[in-house]
């Protein structure tokens, strides 16, 4: 069946994304989709551009986006690259920094989709592991090498990294790119953009998905030293020259814009977080400290599996990996208030037919 | 300045899209974009979506507007295959289907992303020369190889290719994928889909930039057997899992369903073409001919490059490339009926002022 493929394709195993369910409705808990609506700004933006100019290419550099991201965090816009969602961003970086002779580094659990990454593009990697708390060890990351990729937070598990240890990483490997994954920095922590314009090699990767709520836009972006830019764009124009749409340049452009929405939205996650956190404690969940919008738990008794099972039959979504280490865990996004109530009736419920 | 890119962003030398005008109101007509609005049924579409669902992931797999393509074609869902724009389903093609071993083969004079694609996954490929009335030589595609990529209509020419040389090309090449780019077909040419049930190795990219007047949305598809189509989905999901955005997705199905908009506007084009080609003629132009949304013409007494520069102090755009065979040819996309008189004006005055 695949004798049309090429050789690379067919050693491919993809990446494989959380369960976007049709009809039914449940109660999504397994994508770490931000439980509130887009900004009403953005949806307006989108609104006006979705008229007779979408016969018109987009603009290839998306220019007023890159300004108002820029302006928000306080870089020049010729450090920010704009693409179809973080995974893009992220997989271009991979192409553009990273060379199949020196192996690149990151944690051995973490966001699923950097071995991929790694894999297709014939790269060589190191998974270092975390320590049983799921924190990273920094030592391994302090020697030269052919590049580092941390998520921070981290995913699946929300710890978050101290910005002193992403300095030191940063520092001791000048001679190689840095990639921080920063998809899920909007709920708390502390970003490394602050320290861009201090290291040419750091590429600091976000996204529109998660603390803007427009995961159905496909926007992620860079912030790095313009030569990192420059590379990116190099490798965008060879694959693809125009990833991101008008509606979807216009509706970041109107998130980025409105940061009183996002600042309360955001808070209220928080909030959220903080309060189903010890609510899980109490049932005799081990919840792993979150900077994310999302909860890792395990339970004492009760296997994940069984947990997963009894959610799913009750119309509640979350998170489950099939892998080492990591199988006794279920990942449970953060959603309204109202979500988590229900969430937590039903683990009661699970719990104690367990019992 | 490149220190940090890897030993293969290094040696790129990326594809050039057309310039995109910011500002100045310019008559456009170096992209290719249709003149007409996108279909109001695609419009309302858009802005249905533009609500409280684009905090949620896209469907990865396009199921809607599959169906919806499917349907307009009379293919079957699994013979269709969504990505942002033709151009991301032609380099997830050029991965998933060829070799670096085996050269794929496309012609000399043709879309000039091929040779970028081939150059950045690192592939081999001869260039089949056209013969001077930019016609394509059939024996060279009919020798079995690791590929073949042909437009049709060819770009920038125009010309198109008969559906039995196309028939030939595939059957001959039947452990090989045929690749056939049918990004400007909508404007009458015959389409090679009719083809596909009958052979697993010919997959036909389209777009909806064109003919949809939905350049600025990023909608291509491929149409194939259905192991090419799992060929194209297991790269897409080892670079980025959800390409095509929920407007996107929403904006395209409404277009699809559109077929009675998108004829009328098709044969406005047709008419404009064939109108403007017999002007172009009397003043001492050779047009070649077009089955495209475009004219590609060299005139017997004045340089392209005199007519490209008149034409710009004038607030015309077209298009011209510095290569050779081409480089006394300007592109000019088919606008509207008053955009061509402008321009045909424009050339008359340029052509008496060179007299």
């Amino acid at each position: 069946m695949k004798e049309l493929w090429s050789q690379r394709c067919r050693g491919l195993i993809p990446y494989t994304p959380g369960e976007q369910p049709k009809g039914r409705k449940l109660i999504k808990l397994n994508t770490n989709e931000n439980p509130y609506p887009p900004s009403p700004q953005a949806l307006r933006a989108i609104k006006e551009a979705a008229g007779e100019g979408l016969r018109l290419y987009p603009d290839p550099e998306c220019t007023e986006l890159r300004e108002g991201i820029a302006l928000a965090l306080d870089v020049k816009p010729e450090q920010i690259f704009v693409g179809n969602g973080s995974d893009e961003v992220l997989s271009l970086a991979f192409q553009a920094f990273f060379d199949p002779d020196k192996p690149i580094r990151f944690a051995d659990i973490t966001y699923s989709f950097y071995p991929v990454f790694a894999d297709f593009y014939g790269l060589s990697y190191r998974e270092i592991p975390l320590d049983e708390h799921f924190s990273l060890p920094l030592a391994p990351f302090l020697e030269p090498g052919g590049g580092v990729v941390l998520a921070n937070p981290n995913a699946p598990t929300g710890r978050e990294l101290d910005l002193c240890d992403i300095r030191s990483i940063v520092a001791a490997n000048e001679n190689s790119v840095v990639v921080v994954d920063e998809a899920y920095v909007d709920f708390g922590s502390r970003s490394a953009v602050e320290l861009v314009s201090l290291f040419p090699n750091l590429l600091v990767v976000r996204t529109f998905s998660k603390g803007r709520s427009l995961a159905g836009l496909r926007v992620g972006y860079a912030v790095g030293d313009k030569d990192l830019i420059a590379g990116l764009n190099a490798v965008k124009n060879s694959f693809n020259s125009y990833p991101v749409d008008r509606l979807a340049q216009a509706g970041a452009l109107g998130a980025i814009r409105d940061q009183d929405y996002f600042r309360a939205t955001a808070t209220k996650i928080i909030s959220t977080r903080a309060c189903t956190s010890g609510h899980l404690r109490s049932m005799g969940f081990t919840v792993c400290d979150s900077a994310a919008n999302f909860l890792f738990v395990t339970h004492e008794t009760v296997p994940a599996k069984v947990l997963l099972e009894g959610l799913r039959q009750r119309g509640i979504l979350v998170r489950w990996w099939d892998k080492p280490r990591i199988s006794n865990y279920l990942r449970i996004t953060v959603g309204t208030d109202e979500d988590m109530q229900t969430l937590c009736q039903a683990l009661r419920e699970i719990i104690a037919e367990q019992a």
